[in-house]
């Protein structure tokens, strides 16, 4: 495990990670129907220079073009694999691309997606394995796995043991952060954090959701010890993103609670 | 991304590829029985000299033995990967070529065809991934898309989210440019333009139609945001080539209707 | 495509390929039952010293071990790939023989099996791109497709627009030259030779017929503006090869009729 | 096979290798709950200070983070490959850690889990092929192989010709040392030691039983010729891991019996 | 074909491999049982010493420890392949030891079983090809052939068309040697070692038989001229190894009748 640091994925050991790569796992007419100028990356650059954004989570295509203008304001968490959802067959995502490709076009870290249960899952760890260890041994660049137990043998994947076993993964097999659904409720929070040992854990934003819903799962998830979320379509599909990015901060970096947010 | 130049793939932005590699996806027979004169490839390097002509796409057989007579008048847009109609099974198109070799032909630019949505996916995307980032990396060539998705979940796919969310798939995995099928109207082309945010997306041609059928196509095409066409048997399977590319050339770099055009 | 020299496949751009990897193939009980000595190889390369044969192909065990005493007077076509016919599924062809290590023995080209229709197609299509970058850009080694479609999508593998087919995808994906088998008629034959452009197309000589139909098909071949013949057991399961190879060296290289050759 | 020496996995020729990688193996939920202070590996560690512990087998995520502060008091014994158990299929264990990683990081030793009668076996072979070969020739570094034949043709997987077989499959391909579950008796033991020639055995420790079980297994173990155990939950789930190495340190390594040891 | 030497496999022409693979292939409670003193390799070894045995065929584990002991009095023939018959499918051996390391332990030749037939076929025999062209070309290393048909699509695995297919596969894709099965009859094993040419055939020793039946059935492969024998269990399970390994020498070195041997 790299620790990590304030130029890389966390600010005061604590993240908020913007996330856009929906246009390539959903598509854009599932996610930004609603929200069409969203479409062009760099509204989300503009919205990831906000103060409490810790960094920005997108594929290669989308960084190569459009990261050279950001890269002063904005910190780079290179996704390196991503599918879409237009076929069938047990959960898999390829490799997009390379460590040394992301290190060369100013990624501060890199992010990995690893579906545990799929019966490809060795085949991801074998991925992850090769991503891992070039960007720790060659680069000193940490890696987030978003660690997603997910395939045939799994019918709830946010159940508590799940979850848990999720943290415990990513820290095994050499992640420095896992991002991981939210299990329900800040005591199964809590025993996924424990499980992660000193490893950083944040959890994952998920479709849109009300303010407050939204603002309380990030709350116990940070009593639950947890170093923050990340998050896409419920910042960037809201009218106002900023707002909520104003209220996250309060939340992740600030100790506020829910209420105390909305007051 | 790439920004493509006058010596690659547009010129003032603007693209009429000319494709010929029927006879190894379709075979002689079924695309070439009308027109036996054009299985001769020096045919096809002639017309694509029409000044209409951005660049010539051919496999590499074709590219090894005829482009070195045209390399001075003929921009050539190397399709590495390709496969016949022959075999049964979900979607793949392996890779003929290799980026350095095309290089090596003198190629200003790169194609790769990626069937999202087959089972295969996974395999086409590392397959791109490898492409993109040689031909980015070493040798500063664009790689143009040829975006369909298309396997056993997919079944239409031409519909307009299909359409949008390839245009989205090409820019988000790191194409320059994608090649996708017309989505039926100017509106569904619009949301697959908006979608690919600052990358050209071009029509591909499809088979024969009528002059007026095809011209309002491109019409369309281009008023949707549109960077142009790739085109193959709508030109060269009809007695006057040179007709059409003129035609083509007044809708695509000239603004032009579709009605003016054929007045 | 590399053109074809005397010293290699080809003279006066025909070619009598004599070939002799049935052993593997079909096996010893099969094909050689009638004509034991032949199993030794030295009496196939002695027979390959006939003024009409232009190379000699074989596979790597046979070459390393007897091409050795006839590298003066036998050109050597490295036949790469092979496979027993004992296992059963889709076709596929191994490479039992790298480029280089024919290189090394002193190939004067090499040939390669790709069976298009197969389920395996893109991976043969993959392996020949190997085969062929290798050999022509390390060794401007010219490469002999045996293009032959078959596999579970293919019933009738000698029709007209099938054994075109094969032609066009030897030229497309990069072949020198093309071994195909007989498609029935001099028009189908001329057909596949025009799917060919400038590549020249042999035709594989098959099993053992009578005199007159194996020299009539010749004939046909060579009117058809086809550039030969491979040949294997049509040769050496005859009491006389010597006899039949007098005979082909006029249907080929001097324009005889198969009557009056027999006359 | 490497002479195992007492700075990497043995004293006197003697091993009591401590083992946790059951986060990723089998979930926290599972084997910690009862324990939960011992997610965190600095509490493995420090147990693995404990005179009576050779080596210490951790996965690639635990070593980087926690064995960097006690590479001077604890042999690290790499555990490269490992899977959950949330997936369904034939057995397979990826390779999560390359040997040079291992390496690098200070390992003294690498543990490789091999499942012989997996339908997936030939290709653990050559996984383990690779590691072997590269511990053994870059790294004079032992390979302790986990040889747990396990699969669709298996059903018991301790039966005495099984676990025979099993040691033996680690001599033939190249362990140093090979460690496999407890046969049932000390007669089996006998013939399991016997088959690995001589290479060093030791016992899996298995799920938590009672002391005098656990102790008595070890000492039939011993007089069966084994080399010692490798255990886990049987230490540290218990209240006092302490006491237990205590009485393991006498049964393998003073020759006491269990009845002794627990008097 | 690299023609064998005294100094490998061979003497005078003629060989006598002792095998010993068999904890791998069958398991130690299968063969070893009736003589469990044989599981220790140096058993074997001192068998090997023999002046009969011209080489000694073991896997890397067996040869690693041992071998350095006996490399003044013993040949080394390195078995690369091998598996457990623990698990179920299409025959396949995977590769256990490279080339490179078999030579840096002072392999004088190379070992690799082929199951033609098998449904995996095509990829055995591009491992062979990796393995027979390092020994050729980097080490001037003989390689011998376990040529044996095997498969989903073979009954009778020992009849003449198939032995003889056998020999002849492993010329023609590069084997220096083959052992093969024993066909049956005097005459089946003249056609097979007709169809290996000039390359030298022996026959494996199989299970053990009757000293008449064993010893007549050499006699007939070297009437057949064949090159001598393989041989593990019918050696090593007998009380006296010296005593078969005497008579065997008279039948293959010094053309012995097995009565005359027997008298």
């Amino acid at each position: 495990m790299i620790p990590l640091t304030d130029s890389q994925v966390t600010r005061d050991g604590k993240a908020l990670i913007l996330a856009m790569d929906h246009g390539l796992e959903h598509g854009p007419s599932a996610d930004f129907s609603s929200v069409p100028d969203t479409l062009n990356p760099e509204k989300i650059f503009e919205t990831a220079t906000h103060d409490a954004v810790t960094c920005l989570a997108v594929q290669k295509g989308v960084a190569e073009t459009y990261y050279p203008s950001y890269d002063d304001d904005v910190n780079l968490l290179a996704k390196l694999n991503g599918t879409s959802n237009l076929w069938m067959g047990e959960p898999y995502s390829p490799k997009n691309w390379t460590v040394d490709y992301a290190a060369e076009l100013g990624a501060d870290a890199v992010g990995y997606t690893v579906y545990s249960g799929s019966n490809h899952e060795t085949k991801m760890y074998e991925d992850f394995r090769d991503v891992q260890e070039r960007a720790h041994r060659e680069y000193d660049m940490p890696v987030v796995m978003w660690s997603y137990p997910r395939g045939q043998g799994l019918k709830n994947d946010t159940k508590e043991s799940t979850i848990a076993y999720a943290t415990r993964i990513a820290l095994e097999i050499g992640a420095d952060m896992a991002k991981v659904k939210y299990p329900g409720s800040r005591e199964s929070m809590e025993w996924a954090v424990k499980s992660a040992a000193d490893m950083p854990v944040v959890m994952s934003g998920g479709s849109k959701t009300s303010d407050y819903d939204f603002l309380s799962s990030v709350e116990a998830v940070m009593d639950a010890g947890g170093a923050g979320l990340a998050v896409g379509r419920n910042v960037w599909q809201r009218d106002d993103p900023e707002a909520i990015l104003d209220a996250l901060e309060k939340v992740i970096f600030e100790d506020a609670t829910a209420d105390e947010t909305l007051e």
